[in-house]
């Protein structure tokens, strides 16, 4: 029984390289996750839970492929972004696009006790994934830019209508119908003069979302044990793991044999602003090769 | 803070249909199973564990997505036929390549425990997927010939390396060298005169992989609770999830309306030939439409 | 001054193969042409000149591309069928549609002079292709039936409309003015009525369009110089050229070794009914291999 | 006889939309020139009237489509670059690469006899095209620097190649056993020493190709009739169009509706170089936007 005489039907499988030199940026997005927050009562209008355990997957995904330089989340998606001269499994994409979104769901739900501890899935989720091609930087900063924008919108929208809700005793129907043609601005006032709820101080990660990436690791830090970290930085740490510190010397994937002295670095997770220059102008290696 | 100066980003996603009217074969691998598999000590030749836990992750995807037909496991892989005219996802390729991988390795993780209970996951599998289009049934008789045929090549090499090994004491080194240029009935002779073990009456599971199709339920199954399966098949339950009869009526996607009385399926394991005609010609629904 | 340091830029180019296994069809339009037609004074409705013109120039293509086994055209366009198997470029898309259209182009300016000798092009005239994929036979029947639909439609439209010109002294206003809603017998009438034309007796040409295919030629035939042909059939001469007796065996381009045998055949312009079946019955050799 | 039940085949026409804000670089050539040339009896190592007539029909594709900013051709080649903004045929590849490919064609051979009047075209010539996406202007940059240093290896080797068959009576055989290994500095030397030729005197279209871009033209001279020009360009005029003046604002394409006031601008032929700064540093245009 020789299989030589099918093995033609490989002949079928078509190449699907990406364009070279471009940005890759894979997004990422819960499927059915409505329904699926419901099932498993998440908490309204964010369940912090949820929130660090997508954090947390994500984070592994850029552990695996120190080729991911930037993540950003909210809600049930994530975005992150490949620098443009990558050549992750020879830029095909279904290979990378299957690949990123298998690593994600496997830590989504391996990680799901650790998060939703009285909470037993009661059925698998799952994620699809696709990636785009920016050829400019300027497209980059505009994506993230766009992504920010809507979470800090859905946010606002969001915290208004359930405080109508839980706190104002309205229906859906009727939440949604207070808040139709609101301004931002009134968004705002709703929650203050009639909740006591100042937005702009409510916790920064349902506000801005999730930022991850890398930095270097000074010298000094690699001795001493503790790192020091920014007011409004957490380093990601998983306790059952180790320490959250990797290399991309660890790295091994075809083509990649450097083996000599690389800089040392971590993932950070941050909720800061990534529409204003600051945070790219201080990371500039984020876009730069 | 409108994002709608932002929004041109979405631009640049291009649409990816695959070709109408085509049969779609979606192909799933483990990614670093040789890994995965030391790490979490599957037993060799073949770890019944992993290959059941394998078929139940197809099953959930079949489930799932009412218009995969038939697939196919071995090893760490599972091919996937969805019938020519599916319109899932509009035929969108990066949304069902991701989707379905998504899916299989969520369930994959998920039932890890009931088939694993002491061995915990030390880190989260992954799997990569991609679809290649068939345009002739006879193509997809020889995909799946060619993959069953594979397993036959493989479990014959195997199983004979590890009796060498296990029973006959050699190193892997040895094992490879004794192996060499060796045909099938020279492995079937040293199977038998050397470690009493006659091939053919090995576990058909090892032999000829897993089949996963689905099968009308007859109308006096659905009244009386138990259904009647011949000898070589088992039809797959999962204890908490309850019985596995599903209808394709449950189903509720985009443009499917269809609501009035469809025949009720269920889905079979079966370790079967898939390479000769009969398979086939006794279930002619599985490449009609 | 080495050209080695900028060859990087040739990784740019992606492969673009097409599905092997399914028909192509290559389907090619004048660009423009109502402006060209204008310039140029076409007849109207029909242009013979013109129509035999594009017929000419198919017939080249298809002399050129043996894998090509039928084609149809009307007005400005023309579909090329390519056999599923064919290994023509290995397939290439761009390279296919390219190369064909620009031979396509290059006849149809070269002949213009032969069919309008007293009109100078003005300027040259271009064309566009594309390729579309089928994988099934029924899939071909029906586009090539969808192109001779159209051509009755179109033409018995633009008979009608201007005979009320030319014949019924009415302006194009008018003209569409009077045929706004009306049937296909209804036009018949006013054709028959008011200006004694029966359409049904009008050139085949017009109302069936131009249908190319191969036909083998009889071994009698290959000694005696005269070929017979049907009362319908016209096999096409180009008097500079020479016969247009063209075999198989001439072709050379790569992968093809056959040195063998084979039959002589040669294209035959007909303008008949590829509808019904009976076309495709007795010449099963289009959509066979 | 409804042709709407047949329509359905439209439905596999897939899009081919490119990426959006890349440069277009588009590639053509000669299909099978090398026996084209034998055939038509074109000059050794180059012929003038073939050139002149490649870079005829060049400027008319770019006469017709004002989004290609530059072109470069030599021998039977020509590449064209469209600025990465355009939207022309809404960016869709078959239809672009046909109908550039189909226009060159056609200018091709309906100007073949003013250049070759005393030389009738045999049969039809036809070119291949394809397009390449390049992300930024570095890549542009090194493009065009590669198929100049390819002009130059090329026509070193062949005017050294064919001095010593048609001056030195080599054979074509021990012309090139006498290359075998040399060095650029090497063929100057022989071509100096045994032939008294300068390569560095030879016609600058031969040892730089053609370059073709559009440039303003001063309001002066739009009131003036003689352009200046300097000494190395010549402004490509065809007698029987007249004048080469064209503008953007004549391009009436989908899309386009700028009616406004734009500046006029001419298509200039140079046959300088373009791998140093210069060319580009004084002409900011053709890159930007």
């Amino acid at each position: 029984m020789a299989n030589s005489k099918y093995a033609y039907v490989r002949n079928f499988e078509l190449p699907d390289p990406l364009l070279p030199g471009t940005f890759m940026l894979f997004r990422l997005d819960g499927h059915s996750f409505h329904r699926f927050s419901d099932q498993h009562e998440f908490a309204k209008p964010n369940d912090i839970r949820a929130l660090e355990l997508m954090d947390h997957a994500a984070k592994d995904v850029m552990t695996e492929y120190p080729d991911i330089v930037l993540a950003f989340g909210e809600s049930d998606e994530f975005s992150f972004l490949l620098r443009k001269s990558t050549t992750l499994y020879n830029r095909r994409e279904s290979k990378i696009v299957s690949t990123l979104t298998s690593l994600f769901t496997s830590s989504y739900v391996l990680n799901w006790p650790k998060y939703f501890p009285n909470t037993p899935l009661k059925y698998p989720p799952s994620f699809d994934g696709r990636i785009v091609l920016y050829p400019e930087e300027k497209h980059i900063r505009d994506y993230f830019a766009w992504r920010q924008a809507d979470t800090h919108i859905n946010n606002l929208y969001n915290t208004t209508f359930w405080a109508l809700i839980q706190q104002g005793g309205q229906t859906a129907t009727e939440a949604h119908a207070t808040l139709r043609g609101t301004f931002s601005k009134e968004k705002h006032e709703i929650l203050f003069s009639r909740f006591g709820i100042n937005y702009n101080q409510l916790d920064a990660r349902y506000r801005k979302g999730s930022v991850l990436f890398r930095e270097e690791i000074p010298s000094d830090d690699l001795v001493a044990t503790g790192t020091t970290v920014t007011e409004s930085e957490e380093v990601l740490e998983d306790p059952e793991v180790g320490g959250s510190i990797t290399s991309t010397q660890g790295e091994k994937r075809k083509g990649k044999s450097k083996k000599s002295k690389q800089k040392q670095t971590r993932i950070v997770l941050d909720h800061c602003d990534i529409i204003k220059d600051e945070f790219w102008d201080t990371r500039r290696w984020i876009l730069s090769e």
